[in-house]
């Protein structure tokens, strides 16, 4: 089943079944207004609405042309967004262009940090920041909806609990995140609105690549029409969703409707730090990392971050050539 | 106006009206089914509602009795839960302890974390945390609840975005602070679910206690049921609310129903660290700052951190003895 949110001018937008091509949809009303009406009530209601997409893909649903413009992000916003950093190699990368190395407990033990869920921006929406040297950076990640999850669910249990997937695009404050992470409290300022692609799937949508709740398929990154990155999200995600949202719930219930995102996706390529695609590598899912690897390589970085207009598209597309989920497509706006 | 959120098995509660003495109340239905709903209206459903209000406490609605031990939360969920840390003395003792200096910059620069907001308890719950050597500790605090604060919004133009007062249980385990902080991120899993006093109150219900964004009154922490602490919430507030929304909003709009919390309140009492309500002085928010004040004076610190059973209970009380918020009263209970 893929399900979008359009907007419709209140908070929440009225959530619409998607066909499999993402070229048709129709109202999930009266089964659910909104997402989170459906995710508070996934276990009555999406068996029925699982009806309702099965008659859309068949055609006996005309439904109406689906326009990925008129997408909100499908929880327009959400109780709960906690964002982990599965994929270590980046943060290893991180650590290593300032010469410091990782702790070992960096690979059994997730980062996380949770994020501000009340004002997420569309799909299509600019990315607004206010003015000033707050270097702008993408980062392009895979993340799950759940349904309640108890306090100290195990990795194995909290599979089950894995409703939805999305696209992100974690947009990251480069410039205030030392101050931040200096105060010892964690990111808040340097990450504003998060987006998501304009269709979540359930699992099954995405048959046998998802796996050992991972996603076994590329992510794709365009900046400013140029391909940036293609990693694997199944490759070097040293946390699979199960064990994040184990790390998630030991000492909370997390309810219906939370956001657990996998981090910047990240594969190593058999390197110390990957590879760009113009090197022929899969490249990167965000700027940052190329400018680690030109630190380690120049000792600076010459790749700047977003500016005004800049574009990121980021998108994933199945070995038939089918996008999955719609594409995030967003440019900075920068206001004064 | 004073209102509340009554438990109804539903996941978001029934909202009340509840008279200022916080002996009777009634549904704030049709007008507002629920504190979210009424956050979103704020502006159309505000003035109705104090309508409501005023016909309540002169009598002219009769309503039920008032029961505590039926409140959830005011917002038994919210999307968005951030807590500054404003009372830089409880910083400064907790550093001190260490032998650290705090930086210069926190005196200018505030600390602020977000929380979990999906799973809040009510004040009447148990403090449910799974077995372990964490050091369970309440942090007594106040907090706001916002209606929509655009993106980069002075102190001075916040103080008309805070709709709601309410008191907090900031419950924090202790044991798994210095690993989490560690690590760079933040609180995750050393930040259990908060809970709330039982009413919410309008700014204008404190009357001239709410001056420059601050509480003026002391905030009152029983536990076990001996006074802990009455530091008065007006004194030694670094920041006030106005500068933490304008914090919290400065590279993200902050959309209605967001909560900001003040941190651990905390008095200096023209000491180095503050004074046990045994040595004359106004006492502790939170276990952490005894141990903190052991541990300067003896080499370490002899109070213990809560167990199965222990209860906090937090609460305000204005010079004619009246309760404004009602009373948070927990007990802690371990899952195995």
């Amino acid at each position: 089943m893929k399900l979008a949110t359009y907007k419709n001018n209140t908070r929440d937008g009225e959530l619409m079944v998607v066909s499999r091509d993402l070229t048709r949809c129709c109202p999930a009303a009266p089964l659910a207004g909104t997402m989170q009406q459906l995710l508070d009530n996934w276990q009555s209601l999406a068996p029925q609405l699982a009806e309702c997409n099965r008659a859309l893909n068949d055609g006996e649903i005309a439904g109406e042309a689906f326009d990925e413009s008129r997408c909100h992000s499908p929880l327009p916003r959400a109780y709960h967004w906690a964002d982990g950093s599965a994929y270590v190699n980046h943060v290893e990368l991180v650590r290593r262009a300032r010469g410091a190395e990782i702790p070992a407990s960096f690979w059994t033990d997730p980062l996380m940090y949770q994020g501000g869920s009340d004002d997420f921006i569309g799909p299509c929406d600019d990315i607004v920041v206010p003015e000033g040297e707050l270097g702008i950076d993408f980062e392009a990640e895979i993340a799950v909806i759940t349904d309640d999850v108890p306090m100290a669910t195990s990795a194995k249990d909290a599979a089950r609990h894995i409703k939805l997937l999305m696209l992100v695009n974690d947009v990251s404050l480069r410039g205030l995140i030392p101050g931040e992470l200096a105060k010892g409290f964690g990111f808040y300022q340097s990450k504003p609105a998060s987006s998501f692609s304009p269709v979540a799937v359930t699992p099954d949508e995405l048959n046998e690549y998802w796996n050992d709740t991972k996603v076994h398929l590329p992510l794709e990154t365009y900046y400013n029409g140029e391909l940036f990155g293609k990693p694997n999200a199944g490759v070097d995600m040293t946390f699979s969703f199960g064990e994040l949202i184990a790390h998630a719930s030991r000492t909370r219930n997390l309810r219906a409707g939370s956001i657990i995102g996998s981090g910047t996706v990240s594969n190593k390529q058999g390197t110390d730090h990957g590879s760009a695609i113009v090197h022929g590598g899969v490249g990167y899912s965000c700027i940052a990392e190329v400018r680690m690897i030109e630190t380690i390589r120049d000792g600076n970085p010459t790749t700047a971050f977003m500016s005004a207009n800049d574009q990121v598209k980021i998108t994933m597309t199945n070995p038939a050539g089918q996008s999955v989920f719609g594409a995030i497509n967003q440019r900075v706006k920068i206001i004064k």
